[in-house]
């Protein structure tokens, strides 16, 4: 806990002595460890979120958040709204809401939503505590232990500790460019169904995919709907990229050709207003919907007023699309800084991602490459990316790495992209150093081995900071 | 959903007009039903949650929230530190922030229980979003489905849907004014151990405890604290109140007493500044902690940035003491005059507490009397309360209720005690008209039936508002 708490600082001032208790022992340890919950088992870290200690030292430059640039919000608009919430409804701003949100930032979320084509019942809409609660929300509600939950190969790497929580028999469908590949879901159906098993829902992010960077097709949108409808099973769809297209035309989203019967809706204002508000929404039939709002009643009773009441009064300031419009003027600029970084600096084995939205760039190396090692290296590089495996249940993707191109500008994207590449081709070069010395020639066998361990610099390496906090798939295999 | 979105809005405005989807049918709800995860056949909503849609129309004299008075905080306090934020560090603000919540934030914690007598280290604490996020953290990390979880009785009703959803086997120990009854608890510990089974942990509210408004003795504070060591149990104390002493001398918290070997400790910023930025805290031992910040990042990521900056900024100031000082004049006033009220308008039969702080005092009638049904009556008076059983898992309580004297002002109470007294007096004079005619004379037989039918005038009762929203027990049977 050590370097998070020496990184969750903000600002950089001297620290209160405190009184210590005596630390616990390994008899603590056992005497505990008999009273925690199945579940703990296989609970995991968010690999962003272990990341997001060591990336925050100001000399790193980190690819690996998912962080939105709240530096181009005005300070003066922040101001401005909340000056007048003080001085309109300062109590009731600081008091408690209703569970489900108020009914103004549902009309703020519809406004969002019809902006996409969308149109929900604003009685279908429950607010919660970001879009994390809102995937936590309805796997809560959706899935028992056993359960199996379908998504993306590879998924969101915040959604994995969820299914995780909740125990689910997660099962990952290979994507290709136009997404999830609809012909694989039909056959894992099947197989399922011959099983005898049921899926409680397919979790998918449609648009510019998180980590893929890749968008799902018309042609595939209307199929998993269509599929949806025929087997009826549930699809969430999370969906907060969308606004944030930087070309090519807009697709309809899945509970748009759905019409909100087997598509329950996540979104989020984390990504075109501020994460550091935690608004996000679920849209559900009314059945499911009754369950999410006891589950959250439940879970923290209601989400911030304040920041309702904020959102509420910047919507009201009228300006939110152009702020939207701005982002994605920005965040295009550097896609296309780091796509051509990456096409400069990575080696020609390397193959990545060309989204046409979102925060996010997929790359894969050469399979003899483990992004977690690798990491370890950037890191003492001052630089940061997503190992692979986060995005896995399985421990498959290995050799692949997300890197974000929304929460650093464009200089830094080049000078990390730079740094990365460097590492990546020092791996290289040591394999096709050692590569012919392998005690096997199957690629995949020493994809495993040689090249990770001869590439490993143990002894210099600070074991504390990097293997405690940094590789976090690791790490949280020991718990 | 009618009544509540009616009852969400902020302010009164017109709404705009939806297109709204075909409403779910009958066999919807059955395609729906195969999908639901076990535990939303035992999940139940709050009853304060429920009634706060009734109790939000202006006309109700609500008495049933555990709401603090935020109209005493000064609106230009909330423009200031905001102002202070947005100039200084807006970009910061509005981004995530670590899972495990901001070193700053952790500091005013450690001053906030400092002020009662703890030294914790800020290692040992997490963030949340709320004290109810505490309370569901603590749990997921230690209940299993049919695991032993001990609570007063009655308890927070807030915490009995948390149990609730977690499956967990919920066993309520009777309080009398010194608390929860140390020797019933040793007896419940020893009938379990003859069973093999050991409890997860005793959730407790020991300092003016929600419902009950008693406060566990300093003798008993120690026992419980030897008892837990003893077992080797662990001790969830959930302290929102204790800094809201209105007469008495404080006593030490469990955690000051055990050192934190054995005790979990749950605050919130929500009684001595406000509910509505979401802010609470666990404090854990390591092993414990590392499991909710796990829980924590997969539940929500992060707590909101924004009200944390809020509260560094409102602590740097420097008068947060001075501010919860007025509080606890303002409602010990509030108290006295709910006592004085009580003693005025409550028909002899009944019984009530005289808290020496925090926010409620529990009455108990006449066992012929259903608060449930009581509580309709009321309504119908514009005036709310808990009733008793939301405060029980195993529908204890029918004749007592909770009343909260923090919320509204003297003469509110005063109206508001005033009409419930009628009401009750309505039903005493009804049951002792009755009760010649009664087909068994046996009060306990009488109680549970005929004085709450005879009461009841079904005809002219509105019955979507107050079946459907108010009586949250009855209604969370179903669903």
């Amino acid at each position: 806990m050590a370097t998070i708490r020496h990184t969750s600082r903000m600002t950089e001032v001297p620290q209160p002595p405190h009184k210590r208790r005596a630390h616990t022992s390994t008899r603590d340890l056992e005497r505990y460890a008999g009273l925690f919950a199945e579940r703990t088992t296989v609970m995991r870290s968010s690999a962003m979120r272990d990341l997001m200690a060591v990336t925050a030292r100001p000399e790193v430059i980190s690819l690996a958040g998912g962080l939105p640039d709240t530096s181009t919000f005005p300070p003066e608009s922040l101001a401005a709204q909340m000056s007048k919430i003080a001085a309109e409804s300062a109590a009731a701003a600081l008091q408690y809401g209703p569970t489900e949100g108020f009914d103004e930032t549902k009309d703020c979320i519809v406004e969002v939503m019809a902006a996409e084509g969308m149109l929900p019942d604003p009685d279908d809409i429950v607010v919660t505590t970001g879009g994390q609660q809102a995937i936590d929300l309805v796997t809560k509600t959706l899935v028992d232990p056993g359960d199996v939950v379908i998504c993306e190969a590879p998924t969101y790497p915040g959604a994995v500790p969820v299914f995780c929580s909740y125990q689910a028999d997660v099962r990952q469908v290979e994507m290709d460019g136009d997404g999830m590949r609809i012909d694989l879901l039909e056959a894992l159906l099947a197989e399922l169904k011959a099983e005898g098993r049921r899926p409680k829902f397919i979790y998918t992010v449609p648009s510019f995919q998180n980590p893929g960077g890749v968008t799902l097709s018309l042609e595939r949108r209307a199929r998993l709907v269509e599929l949806a409808r025929r087997h009826e099973i549930l699809v969430v769809e999370d969906n907060p990229y969308g606004m944030l297209r930087y070309e090519g035309e807009a697709l309809p989203p899945l509970y748009q050709l759905d019409g909100g019967d087997f598509v329950i809706y996540l979104g989020t204002f984390s990504k075109i207003l501020s994460p550091g508000i935690r608004l996000g929404w679920v849209v559900a039939p009314p059945p499911v919907l009754e369950k999410v709002v006891l589950g959250k009643g439940a879970t923290d009773l209601c989400t911030s007023t304040l920041t309702q009441f904020f959102v509420r009064q910047y919507f009201a300031e009228g300006g939110w699309k152009r702020y939207v419009e701005d982002l994605v003027d920005l965040y295009r600029g550097r896609r296309d800084t780091m796509l051509a970084a990456l096409a400069e600096h990575f080696p020609a084995e390397a193959t990545w991602t060309e989204p046409e939205g979102g925060l996010f760039i997929w790359a894969t190396l050469p399979e003899y490459i483990d992004t977690g090692d690798l990491l370890a290296k950037a890191l003492r590089s001052d630089v940061a990316f997503v190992p692979g495996q986060a995005a896995y249940v399985d421990g498959r993707g290995k050799n692949s790495m997300r890197l974000n191109f929304s929460g650093v500008d464009d200089e830094e994207i080049r000078e990390g992209i730079g740094r990365i590449g460097r590492v990546i081709r020092e791996q290289v070069e040591l394999y096709e150093a050692l590569a012919p010395w392998s005690s096997s020639g199957a690629p995949g066998r020493e994809a495993e081995g040689v090249p990770a361990d001869a590439g490993r610099e143990a002894e210099d390496v600070p074991v504390e900071d990097v293997a405690g906090n940094v590789v976090p798939l690791r790490k949280e295999a020991n718990g």
